[in-house]
């Protein structure tokens, strides 16, 4: 179980951390200070070590961190060394363009149910993945046991499709809909909404 | 000119509770609570009424917010009381979502240039929008004074263009290439990452 003490805020600069150090090793570097890492996620070294010190630190003092050995440690922490299963509900072309997003596959998460209300688009497949009526998603998500799923629906339909799939088991959400969703306090929720991160900028062009 | 004096993260909240207001006002809500807005956008009231009095207030103690009223001030704050005009860089699937995504116009959000490098691509038209070689960024991006883009290229070529369209002056980017962006201070960037979003919820799943 995870230490529960461990700040949200903490876990949630993780997979950034991820990010760079993978884009290092791919360039053949072994070796990171805190310095560096703080400069391309935009943090300071302080911030870094406390973070990282959180899990045990990863590192002697002064002689930086092996990157592979703190990919591999923060994949554990935030387990993802492992694949993760995982439900789109909402086909429209957002849905559509996530069903062919390397990005996922790249990084052990595998888009295995998908679901639409549109009966065009039901029964059709993109690659493998067969375009499921929206009517059975409760059925199937709790058969496959899926605990993540990606949300892409109109508002109009987001609560109530949300507390259905949350009385089948599903655990946490990531959410595309542009709607402020009622869920309990186990149940973790992640936005994405291009027009919200866009007027966080708009004030200061 | 925006006072500067602001806290960021203050500016990064705003577009939220703009959200959930516009939310309300749909419903025909007149008036809310900093308890009610503390709710619905995961916050504290303490928070709320901490950063509208940034900018002054709006309210009488005791009384509720004016919903039409902060929500003219905070789209006044935010300089989204007008049409931006937006560039697409990258019309994978994604980017052609993004193209047809209803959101944007419905918040005053235009892309009226969209490039790609893919000669089968290019020429072609997606509503009145048509599709242009990735060659003519520089010379398009100027003649439109385009100041916003948005990037959903492969990582491998991000930084060369991004570097290109800053020397043609825009000031922000709303970045869907998985890269960490070099730029100056003074060019704000907002990265959207499906994958890093699901990385910070599977740790307590």
């Amino acid at each position: 179980m995870p230490d529960n003490k461990i700040p949200e805020i903490v876990i949630s600069r993780l997979p950034g951390y991820l990010q760079i150090l993978n884009q290092m090793a791919r360039k053949g570097k072994r070796i990171v200070s805190s310095q560096e890492l703080a400069k391309l996620s935009n943090s300071s070294a302080f911030q870094i070590r406390k973070d990282l010190n959180y899990f045990g630190g990863f590192g002697k003092k002064g002689s930086g961190y092996q990157i592979f050995f703190l990919i591999d440690s923060l994949q554990k922490i935030l387990k993802i060394d492992r694949v993760w299963q995982v439900a789109l509900v909402g086909v429209g072309d957002l849905g559509q363009a996530l069903i062919n997003y390397m990005g996922f596959a790249r990084n052990g998460i595998e888009i295995v149910l998908a679901f639409d209300e549109n009966p065009e688009k039901i029964g059709k497949k993109i690659g493998p993945l067969e375009i499921k009526d929206i009517k059975s998603l409760e059925t199937e998500i709790c058969h496959h046991k899926v605990k993540l799923i990606i949300l892409a629906v109109p508002e109009s339909i987001a609560q109530n499709l949300v507390d259905k799939m949350i009385s089948c088991g599903i655990k946490a959400i990531l959410c595309y809909t542009p709607a402020n969703l009622l869920v309990a306090d186990d149940i973790r929720i992640q936005y994405i909404d291009p027009v919200k991160e866009i007027q966080k900028m708009t004030y200061y062009i």
